[in-house]
């Protein structure tokens, strides 16, 4: 089952900002950015050392951005990055926060 | 008197990112970005169609994340872009920010 997500036209560059003022909502989108592939990704397979409510609030933040998608497969939820229809509606953004914020340096707390 | 800011070092990128979050930060930051010669401009010259309150709060938002300094001449407060340490703290944000959100746009409400 895949999670409502707003039409890429829709996105709102605030909310954008703010989805991103979180270091580990950062962390995460940097470590997305890296993999050129693109590749689905386990949420379970991201550092996230925050209480299980709040990695569902974190990942909303990045859907409801329009950074992300995420689809529940039974077994656990998967994501993807946005990267081509988000990099042509806001063009650059990705590249400046994963150079500013790079991947592999997941705060903790 | 020059308004305090934080040393470029001690600020967060979380805090720039909370302050464009908003899109009258983010026109302010666009226009003064566009000013190749960061030129300090008198505050009254920009247009903020929001309360006097409101303005206070807008401008402390971006002192405090590190992108201006402000100064109270007696006769108004003045503003600059801290463009060269702040590009240097955080490589690429301002142009960044200045394409998404071009000068001369400024959202009303």
């Amino acid at each position: 089952m895949a999670f409502p997500v707003p039409p890429i036209d829709e996105v709102d560059l605030g909310q954008v900002f703010r989805a991103l003022a979180d270091p580990l909502r950062r962390a995460v989108v940097a470590e997305l950015v890296a993999d050129d592939a693109d590749a689905e990704r386990a949420c379970a397979s991201f550092a996230m050392p925050v209480a299980k409510s709040t990695k569902t609030h974190h990942w909303r933040a990045l859907r409801e951005a329009g950074l992300i998608v995420q689809r529940d497969a039974g077994n656990g939820t998967f994501v993807r990055l946005r990267r081509a229809e988000f990099e042509r509606r806001f063009p650059g953004l990705l590249g400046t926060v994963a150079r500013l914020s790079p991947a592999g340096r997941v705060p903790h707390g």
